[in-house]
């Protein structure tokens, strides 16, 4: 039975996120009320966990939000898991009626849009301290430690930090690395938690979406690096297991790879020596945080083709009926079997694989920049990628480097231009460029590895062909351009078509 | 002064595009009332015009929306050309004001979002009859023929039918080539007028955003053909030209060929011998259309990739600043002037631009196609093509071949698995491989080359990667997948990672 004042946090919504947040915070020592709405769900659950979770003795029943409520410290502090959307709201507004004061904290931990997190904020502000924190990890990092990244009113912050701390993922003070020994009751000791204060109302979902668009071209990159070997070399997936096993001990080292190697070499349950994988569809599902990022960057005007890229890569793929129609009727090359070195195009695909996760970052935090300007947030860009080294499904070596990077020069226009991965990008370049040539050449799609080639291309050309497309904008349209032996901001329309014709000042900028 | 109840159809806004489609109008023998927030426009433009104009004694000026409503024929009509957005709304309720009936016609002509224009036709709906019209042409269109998207109430348009054929741009019967032998006074009799009836409510504007986004990607294509021959072969502004020209005596004929022909070969009119577009600056503009087929494209989950992609090479080149700064630093491969014969890669880079534009207008078309799905449209593709013939900033041979494609097969699933089409790619994807390859190779930014190439092979291929990542989804995150050997609809969920751990049938559809 709950008593009243007595516990640390209230956490709401026991699916497999909520239920695993909850044993987390209560290994650290928390006190944890939870709640769900059906509340059979919690009772069965906390039957369950009894006999085997150490910590099951601080996770607090209740049957209602008012005795929920009634059970928290002050000021409260209730976690929200459920639904984006409409349930969130729903949830708040319960909340409220059920004695949720103006100094107690609600946060919102499910994959809301920033945008929401930032109306929420204000909407309820006369009621009650409306904080939002991304949460990444998976079922494995919301039980052990997740990637946090909170985002709202910086005095509920001093409230949340020490829970946020200890439910958080721990990295090594000095190498970065994720520390992964753990056991229910027995949490990570020491170690940098991975989280921190991003900014105010929706940085820290902002920043999670971001995560997740990340997520997505990281996973597109090592599918295409996967059919490439496979198709070019004629690789078996456990051969390919072998490969990517390799690559986790060098610069690709990161969760996303450790797992393929993972899942390359899982045999099929009914088919005892084949593989798994090769029975998966190829049917890629998706839960919109990769498509509100590409959304996001058309609508600010940032280019992260390769992002939008990933996205419509799971698009195409849910259209499997109509390829494999089509693969009927439509004739590609034949795809030659690679007749050079086999390691060395296994090389050349990992630079390429490790050239185009570089652009694929860079897009992700411009895309940040950005909003930081837009939504007036001071956003740390090393501390981001610091965060992001454990828990967190992205979470690779990498990330060390892009704090390294951002340490180095916290107002760094574009990751490109930091000496490491400019390097990095220039000895891996030509192999890249080969690999796309092959992918070209054979018929293999690789649209995330192209998009990053391109736009590596693009953003080191101090000229690209839009002075024709303006020149066009101009002549059927007279939307004008500027020049370039002019200042910027003088607009300047020519009488087209007709060779010859004057060009005329539209505009001047006042001084 | 206006007579009560003598003009054919109203006119708001009198910009450009407002100005000449009240001529064009005018042309045809219809009487125009017209009206402008700022009366003072509308004074000089009628003084202006009295002089040259054979049709201005057709156009009537009005200083008030009473005025210009009483002196409209019933049911009235109405155009409104102002900006997309509160100004549409904001006319619409002035209009009311002014004596608009239940049975009037409210046209909006502007570049409105499409569900902007279903809201409207809603929201009016017992107040008057709102109606959607994309028009496109630019300055000349609108005064000459341009191509009209109409779509609304189908008992208005046969109120506006015979004025819309009449503004619209024709084509040849025979050839559907567009007539284009007009002058002041004198518009062109006969031919296929470039219009027909879309559909209800939001159609007429979604084909015209739908147009624009692809609209961008021509343009971007056209850009990359540009750059590369440039830099591959160092030709000049006036050679290209040439170029440019011929092309468009073949397959390519189109308006933004032949613009691209007269641009190349304009000089600049501060250095005599040099070329205008040599001075243009490189940072393209955008008014957001293509921007909104690409959020539609992500919203809707359709491939239309190369449409994103030319969205963001024009954000890219916007960062004019970032890019100079960028190119001091980044390098890429010495670009080798191309060593082959010069006259094969410039057929190579017109069949690489050929293919591209297929995949492009195929991502168009198949955005039609779902959203017809989604608003319960009956959309006619044949037609679509058929209205983009003239008029337009699309016009081109090639959309012959888009009406022709749909005449013969008005269900056909993409347009790459008409016959027509696919024996094109057939026969230029060759080329088109080898451009792709020598632009990655060369350090040439060709994102929308590069994306169309990843659609059409993976549009071909029965099997994609993504059976990797739904197995990567499914390991972090227990998304489940479905099985190549299992009907679809059955989600399976592994107990990864240990190998050898049985897999669960998580979920199994009712029968």
């Amino acid at each position: 039975m709950a008593q009243q004042n007595a516990a640390d946090i209230g956490l709401i919504g026991l699916a497999v996120m909520g239920q695993n947040l909850a044993l987390n915070a209560a290994d650290h020592g928390y006190s944890v009320a939870v709640f769900n709405r059906t509340t059979s769900v919690t009772d069965e659950w906390i039957e369950k966990i009894k006999t085997h979770e150490p910590s099951a003795s601080r996770i607090i029943p209740t049957h209602d939000l008012r005795q929920l409520v009634a059970s928290l410290k002050r000021p409260r502090k209730v976690i929200i898991l459920v639904k984006a959307g409409a349930a969130v709201d729903a949830v708040v507004k319960q909340l409220l009626e059920a004695g949720i004061e103006k100094d107690d904290i609600v946060v919102d931990c499910g994959n809301s849009l920033w945008t929401d997190t930032i109306r929420r904020e204000k909407e309820y502000a006369s009621r009650c301290k409306f904080f939002g924190s991304g949460v990444s990890g998976g079922e494995v990092g919301a039980r052990f430690g997740a990637s946090m990244m909170p985002g709202g009113d910086p005095a509920s912050w001093k409230h949340l930090q020490s829970i946020w701390e200890a439910v958080a993922a721990k990295v090594d003070v000095k190498t970065g690395k994720p520390l992964e020994d753990y056991a229910p009751g027995k949490p990570v000791q020491g170690g940098v938690p991975c989280t921190t204060y991003l900014g105010p109302d929706g940085a820290g979902h902002y920043v999670k979406m971001i995560h997740n668009g990340i997520e997505y071209i990281d996973m597109q990159l090592i599918c295409e690096a996967y059919t490439l070997l496979g198709n070019l070399l004629g690789l078996k997936a456990d051969e390919l297991a072998k490969v990517f096993a390799h690559w986790n001990e060098g610069d690709l080292d990161s969760y996303l790879i450790q797992i393929t190697a993972d899942i390359l070499q899982q045999h099929d349950p009914k088919h005892k020596n084949e593989f798994l994988v090769d029975y998966v569809l190829d049917a890629a599902g998706q839960k919109g945080t990769g498509k509100w990022t590409g959304v996001n960057a058309l609508d600010m005007g940032i280019p992260a083709n390769s992002i939008a890229e990933a996205v419509f890569a799971r698009c195409l793929s849910a259209l499997k009926d109509e390829r494999v129609q089509a693969s009927k009727q439509l004739k590609g090359p034949q795809t030659q079997t690679y007749s050079g070195n086999r390691d060395e195009l296994i090389n050349a695909v990992r630079q390429a694989l490790y050239c185009s996760k570089i652009c694929a970052y860079a897009q992700g935090f411009q895309l940040m920049r950005e909003a930081q300007n837009e939504y007036k947030w001071k956003l740390n860009f090393a501390q981001i990628a610091a965060i992001w080294r454990g828990g967190c499904i992205i979470r690779a070596r990498f990330l060390q480097k892009i704090t390294d990077a951002y340490t180095r020069d916290s107002e760094l226009v574009n990751l490109l231009l930091d000496p490491y991965f400019n390097e990095q990008i220039s000895k891996g370049q030509a192999a890249w460029r080969q690999v796309v040539s092959l992918a070209a050449v054979n018929g293999i799609a690789a649209p995330a590895f192209m998009s990053a080639l391109a736009y590596y291309d693009g953003y080191r050309s101090a000229r690209l062909p839009a002075n024709l497309l303006q020149a066009q904008r101009d002549y059927f349209g007279a939307h004008t351009y500027e020049r370039t032996d002019e200042p910027r901001g003088h607009f300047f329309h020519m009488d087209w078509p007709e060779a010859g014709r004057p060009q005329v000042l539209v505009t001047k900028p006042a001084k």
